[in-house]
């Protein structure tokens, strides 16, 4: 195992402490129980909006606590969902009065503990269930589909609503909407390699890929032969078009993702192949994205997600935001 | 060869087709002669600045054009010069009247091609060479130092000082200042591969890497046991800080730079290392960049810049920017 680290037991502490002291000026860190909050919260009568997850997909969801997003993250270790008490931590650290809405993403461990921690939770709460991924119905961790990258735009487009004022039920209502709209597909050229493990998740020939993985690791659709991105652009947006009912004329944001190794280089390939076949499809790209978003450690591979979006989501997609891996 | 492209022929063309289309709003690219310029160019009365060299660094340098950094970017094909062709029709592109300043890194073929585009110009024009790389004095395709992450530094606050209206000596000056104020070092874990070449430029073995690694795969100083991410920090540090002539009270600026594989956690992980060496040494880290800035392609591995900072750099840093890759 190649990676730049000290001990493995160290990993999360020491990443999290660089993380909070390069950011400062954003954020403050707790180390036991491990959070990432606002460093201008609490903020009296907002919605605080808290989400959290397994470690190693990075910058979900730390690098995306600040103004006009996340109020709160929970940083579990490697691929492992936060606890309870972290969550209970970071919720009461943000409360500012109007009531805390939990965004969670769709797998066994997550949902339990973010269900534990809002049954002991006394104010008013709510969640939001994100299941953008199309790969796979049930997966390795989950019962329904994962949630992956589509996330982000939840998180983007819920944060804004909150910052801007609106209650715990329409954030609520606005997040599942966004989800609805919502849906990813991603690809594996390698595999990643967890620091507990020392070894790679799974292997793939050198020829092969790994068709909707999940961020994880876990087994997408197929293993196939490596294909050109053209084909990798156009069997992800297939599956994506029809599960969402696309249709032209449709305004959709396009998020282009890497998984953690993939060169730039070859995220703005693929959205140049992704923009020709919704361009042949008379679907208007109105946003985009591309970067690493929503990775899995050190996997080559990216994902594409579409979110079809509407006036108010698009109004609450530009409003501004200021995070460590969003800004504008 | 692992790679999402299509025809290695089209990696380049189809990647700034890509990336012209993502940032519509902020650049306009041309593909033949592959040049990408401000959208909102040119300005008179400004200088412009004009930088390029070998693709595969990205971002490096069309994410840093627009706003209070670049005019324009040239990109060569992978890891190649771009041509004269290029610099002089987007120098021609940008000219605001005020004159050009060519930022170019320390590598052979770009000076040279920049040297022969500077002849041919016929408006006012001036260059800074940047060579932070304190790993090696010659090396494959330089004589005298590398340049490699801290162009980013000296382009960001020169372009400041352009933006905000300093003459082409003034801006000069201040990007020699700049480069002679940083210095930077490098590890690689794994290698890069070069998409014509489809196979790795070097091997390392599983227990191995190479200290003070070049931005194409360049020897650096030696090749050494696999090393913690604390002693990686410690040995790039002395090396630059001794180059430097860092003194205890000095203010820095701190770029810990992924070189295109390694995961966010990591690199956080690394600033965290890098930060409590610089605390023992009373040094103080005034300003701060975490994330892939000047990459090699797919390889793992990071770079530590630190630049002395000055009050007027101080506040050129932290003026406006907004490019594809660095925005505040």
């Amino acid at each position: 195992m190649k990676k730049l680290i000290n001990a493995v037991d160290d990993v999360l502490a020491q990443s999290l402490a660089g993380f909070g002291r390069a950011h400062a000026d954003l954020v403050r860190v707790s180390a036991d129980p491990a959070f990432v909050v606002r460093a201008d919260g609490p903020r009296q009568g907002k919605v605080a909006l808290v989400s959290g997850g397994g470690s190693g997909h990075e910058p979900l969801h730390a690098g995306y606590v600040g103004k006009g997003m996340l109020d709160a993250a929970c940083p579990g270790a490697v691929f492992t969902s936060p606890t309870p008490d972290q969550m209970l931590a970071a919720a009461g650290a943000v409360d500012g009065g109007a009531g805390v809405l939990f965004v969670v993403k769709n797998y066994e461990g997550d949902l339990m503990n973010f269900e534990m921690a809002a049954e002991m939770l006394e104010t008013p709460h709510a969640t939001v269930l994100t299941n953008d991924d199309v790969a796979v119905e049930d997966s390795t961790y989950t019962t329904g589909r994962r949630g992956v990258a589509g996330t982000v735009v939840v998180e983007k487009i819920a944060g804004s609503a909150a910052e801007s004022g609106a209650d715990l039920d329409a954030c609520q209502a606005l997040g599942e909407r966004v989800n609805e709209a919502t849906r990813s597909m991603g690809v594996a050229l390698t595999s990643c390699t967890v620091p507990a493990a020392g070894s790679p998740t799974f292997t793939l020939a050198e020829d092969e890929m790994e068709l909707g993985i999940g961020i994880h690791g876990e087994p997408g659709r197929a293993r196939v032969p490596l294909m050109p991105a053209d084909a990798v652009a156009e069997t992800c947006l297939d599956a994506i078009l029809n599960d969402l009912g696309a249709k032209g004329g449709d305004d959709l944001l396009l998020l282009v993702n890497g998984m953690g190794a993939t060169p730039l280089m070859e995220l703005y390939l693929l959205f140049d192949a992704a923009a020709r076949i919704l361009d042949g499809r008379n679907l208007k790209i109105a946003r985009r994205l591309v970067g690493n978003y929503c990775t899995s450690l050190d996997m080559a591979g990216c994902s594409l997600t579409v979110t079809r979006l509407d006036p108010e989501t698009t109004r609450l997609w530009d409003a501004p935001v200021h995070t460590a891996a969003l800004r504008w």
